[in-house]
């Protein structure tokens, strides 16, 4: 991938915290984990964003659940889209096709966890999106791939 | 798979009632959708849940969002591994392996869905689930699959 | 799904075999495969072959390789979707999205399989398969889900 | 992940091409696919192979066949745990439980492929490997995950 100049990555980063931003006054489904992560790595196509894993995130184990880990997955995935083209507020709208993940490791309540997303193929009507979870020591809690189908209308 | 008793199915039915009302009480990331499912018919091994779409569950198009449908394919098919076994509380702990979900059609914000989950096979190890979400024109919202690895003791 | 008349079935079964034969005739990747599969059931838009577990499909177990299981899910799910329309010879084009195989139970050498494909959702872009292969005590060996982008010209 | 002598590199080599060897002389399903396959890069828990795509390989599109495709993120997957300990000749037997492929771009007849393949997770009882297909100009053609449960006994 080519190489972005500081002010490019400057406005990627404005528009996917203002995105996010957005999203978390829609109060929809994702609106709570949408509130916990913070975007800490970023470049045209790919996204790493940290989050702590709070206790409302986790299921009976005391760990980061797998309905969150997938959310994440489609979620993120949908960013390091955004984050493909950097005028601000436009989005590409496009419809999930599917979701898959992998669970590796667990990760424990109240660790931080780096979610990597990148989007390595943007077609004409299918994107691919592929999402890593890891902990604070560097190891896969999850894999999960996010495919979606591009609608034509810009938003 | 053989067919049981009126007696077998009462329990079974009580078994995930007594669940259900468990698991929302711990509060975690799952309590949400989980209070808002409600067991409409049940066997060995297979469980149906409807739900009502409400705005808090819907993604930015006013459709249920993807990662509640994937955290419905991962919870609802652990239901459907519970109902094998029709002794009350106890359950067999299992992590999950993989969680994939396909998606087919949108179920907008306010209708009805049902989420019909199946534990096709039990094996030593692993166990292995299918769910699928039907809208109330009884076509096809998503189809997923949730893998589980069985850890040893009971609880 | 609403009910055919005997004629259309005719029509079915013999617009998939002469697919079948057409394309064993290509000699391409999945020629040997299908040359082993004999159609046993079907309907509009659902299909059930039948194949006798081979030693050359096998892997180092002596059962039906994983690789084997993934392709008759590829190539089932299109012929699943052939099924929807009788038309003779007629194919809408389309293009592999996603494959993904959960392996439940292993179909030893010189047993015979029953590999059940049904199209759930064919979209104007997007077509949804699911595959269920059996072996002859009818337990799951495996299920998987073949999703197809559909090409804009008829062939 | 720590660096690797030049003498344990070596001896990676030399068990994955021994084991190639002797399994494309099985004569199984995957034999075709084997005889094809050339390392071309490796370390611990990491192979690249590439391949010609040859006509006998390919779909009715001229192009490398999504069952070969789902067959290769099996196998080499597979090579990928085998690297992870040099001793000669020793495998972890393991089955699959599932394989999951997302199809990006196709790579057309007589073009050349290589084949990433990385163990990121090697549990006691599960490995998680995740393939990269890329064609010659460093796209990616698909992306497929191979996760697989270890059986006891080494072989």
């Amino acid at each position: 991938m080519e190489k972005q100049t500081q002010e490019e990555l400057n406005k990627i980063k404005e528009k996917l915290d203002g995105l996010l931003e957005k999203w978390i006054g829609f109060n929809q489904y994702d609106a709570n984990l949408l509130s916990k992560i913070k975007l800490v790595k970023w470049e045209k196509g790919s996204v790493v964003y940290s989050m702590n894993v709070d206790p409302e995130l986790c299921n009976m184990f005391g760990t980061l659940h797998g309905g969150a880990q997938a959310t994440l997955v489609d979620v993120l995935g949908s960013m390091a889209i955004f984050s493909l083209d950097p005028t601000p507020n436009t989005i590409v709208p496009s419809v999930s096709v599917e979701i898959s993940v992998n669970y590796a490791s667990s990760a424990p309540r109240d660790s931080t966890v780096y979610i990597h997303s990148n989007c390595y193929k943007q077609g004409k009507n299918l994107v691919f999106t592929e999402t890593t979870i890891k902990n604070d020591k560097d190891e896969v809690v999850c894999k999960g791939s996010h495919t979606k189908f591009v609608l034509k209308s810009k938003m």
